[in-house]
């Protein structure tokens, strides 16, 4: 019998606490796992989950140094706080399983290498897809392969938008304010629609994918505010699907530079990622010599979140269960590297771009754009004139792949260029 | 350093050597595998892989009883030898690694009861959907679910077949001339489009997700001969593309019987796996509190398969080195399950039913198979009088779920009933 110190208990935490309590028709090693205490705020709250007063506390701190708890379970989320547990838990010697993303992209570093010298596991399958198994995957089931990109729709909430806005038609603000009234958006959106949460996550998996630490401010990010009615109809007529994907992938140059980046994307409608509505997540992994594989399904929730962490927990069961040393952790389930990856700087990023223009209607506009961005080496893969607004012209431009650095320089050049001095640029996105 | 004595070098063969040969970038345990001996049927046969001469043997029994090897990975397929070669291996004390799933659906009982009283693992994840991780995750990051239904996509050669006649519009024997001509489909194409294969490796995922052994003889199987290109048009005008699905569910109402079918099935467009297209496989799984989570990619090809098979080679490693005892099995990697589970009759299968009739074009047709069906029971869910032949009307009808029983008395109660005497049965085809 392992004894489980849970911290936290609220959405998460109860779908924990009730897998625990309800063990039937579930994995056998469950039986084994016992919840010896529970952290919470306040004892005498109501909930919706059963469970003895005694084993409520609300010294969290007395959790992670009891010295009967074998794991502990950090579901308070947040960072210096969960921080602070963890390592002291870890230094008590106790094993981890975290759903808290947040916490792992900005301290892992620290964290994982508290874990390694005191000989402990840092699960952290929860924190990344909600229920979808991803974590596991990239340590195990893939490690035959050489990872070459990591592609993933991993918020829910901003994906519910996006797929609400190009559904509807509706704004941006009012989809918002309709996500924060069903509980799929928080009071403070920040974390999600600014892309802080999609950058914390993939982090993590171009951690494990290409087996190196991230610095969180590697990672390029932009949100979906910006995103209009205007460019998913635009989008749309052209064949895509306005998502905001985190992607990670190697260099196809110097294979030694990665290149991380969250922002909204058009997707072509014919692949994978563009039927992904909703608040489901799904990552999409190109390997060498697998190809590509997808893992979809719920991203958030107190069911699939739960279910991830008790995955975690049957794991680290299995292992202390099969008599193993404590200094020889488990090779595929441990985090040992220290090296951070090298991350490409933000102007070699390479992608396609998509661009609309508003501009005066008059003749040669669109030779003029095709100039300036052809004088810069960017070459153009369509150019659609396509609306009208008053005496202006909207005109869409979608690129070939090229550089950050060459695609921002045409697009100066292009304000700078005289004979069409009246253009504005409405949007930039990227092109999967 | 553990050994590796690889029986077969085919097409996942010389996969799995070029990933063994060639570890730079993958999981550094792969530089612990060393490819100690190769079985082959002839030595001095030209091959697109390089390999020492001394490591070829024509002696297979000489490899699963070879001293120095650790692990045998069995990758020459078919049954009779097959079984005999693993279970000598097995008899020897090697760990055994398979992408073999006919011998696992048809032998697995007496495999997995000497693996587990030899204290050896039999691992399997190249068995089913070539490189996608579904057997791991099944008995490790789901075991915190209940597992309610898997729904598997698992036979790329028919899926491919059936997207083609649905692209083209070419009807089966051709579509399936030209997969062979692409080697996409084998000379003798029965195991592929009678649905032998989908039945062997949804036994295998039943056995894993629902904890007991499956008779491979208890699976309700359809091949796909029968799918029509008329009846690909009809479903498509109602909302539908056809599949060859495999499904394993628990029955709603008494919750011990399985029910296991495979058979070309109509699946609703906006589901999930309407769009997984050609050779790709995807397995759906339905879980309690999970919800639903699917694993899509290729199902077979070198790479892919050969994935799964060093994946599988990574976690023996990956035990071995943690100084396991071999009476003690990572309780989530084996296989220890003895008992058979409880498989409900075929008249019990509960499913929605695409039929289409062929009948004379006279008034009342319609209310006479409606009359029929609602007095056995069978509730309609659409009618539609699509197409006429010369004199004869084409009627589809869509049923809501109802037993297959209650749907076969039905449809003899249509063909002894006197007002409709000239009605014809064109087909019948499961609705998703």
């Amino acid at each position: 019998m392992y004894k489980v110190g849970l911290l936290g208990l609220g959405t998460v935490g109860t779908g924990t606490a009730e897998i625990l309590l309800n063990p039937a028709g579930r994995n056998p090693l469950i039986r084994d796992l016992d919840l010896h205490r529970v952290g919470v705020k306040t004892i005498g709250k109501a909930r919706e989950i059963q469970l003895p007063t005694e084993i409520l506390t609300t010294d969290l701190e007395g959790i992670v140094t009891d010295p009967d708890v074998d794991i502990v379970v950090e579901l308070i989320g947040g960072t210096d706080r969960a921080r602070s547990l963890i390592l002291k838990a870890i230094e008590s010697g106790k094993h981890i399983v975290t759903a808290n993303k947040a916490v792992i992209a900005r301290h892992g570093a620290e964290i994982f290498s508290a874990a390694q010298a005191a000989g402990v596991y840092v699960l952290i399958e929860a924190a990344v897809g909600g229920g979808i198994p991803i974590i596991q995957p990239l340590k195990q089931s893939l490690g035959a392969n050489r990872i070459q990109k990591i592609t993933g729709i991993i918020n829910g909430t901003t994906n519910y938008i996006l797929t609400q806005m190009q559904d509807v038609g509706a704004d941006f603000a009012d989809v918002l304010a309709e996500a924060q009234r069903l509980g799929y958006a928080e009071a403070d959106p920040t974390a999600d629609v600014d892309g802080f949460d999609a950058a914390d996550k993939i982090s993590i998996l171009a951690s494990l994918a290409f087996n190196g630490r991230i610095r969180y401010e590697d990672i390029e990010r932009e949100g979906i505010r910006t995103v209009s009615v205007a460019d998913i109809n635009y989008a749309q007529q052209l064949g895509f699907t306005i998502k905001l994907l985190a992607i990670a992938q190697q260099d196809h140059h110097t294979h030694d530079q990665l290149q991380l980046r969250v922002g909204p994307t058009l997707v072509p409608k014919d692949h994978p990622l563009a039927s992904v509505n909703g608040v489901f997540n799904a990552i999409l992994v190109e390997a060498d010599p697998l190809g590509q594989v997808m893992f979809y399904g719920p991203g958030a929730g107190k069911g699939a979140t739960a279910s991830a962490v008790v995955s975690d927990l049957l794991n680290i069961t299995a292992l202390l269960q099969g008599e193993k040393l404590e200094d020889a952790l488990h090779p595929m389930l441990a985090c040992p590297h220290e090296d951070y990856c090298q991350v490409a700087p933000i102007t070699e990023l390479e992608t396609r771009f998509y661009a609309r223009f508003r501009c005066g209607d008059r003749p040669g506009v669109i030779g003029h754009l095709g100039t300036c961005f052809g004088d810069q080496g960017v070459s153009i893969e369509s150019v659609v004139q396509i609306g009208y607004q008053g005496d202006h012209a909207e005109v869409v431009v979608v690129t070939h792949e090229v550089t950050e650095g060459q695609f921002r320089q045409a697009v100066e050049a292009i304000h700078a260029y005289e004979a069409i001095d009246d253009i504005q640029v409405a949007s930039i996105l990227r092109v999967l």
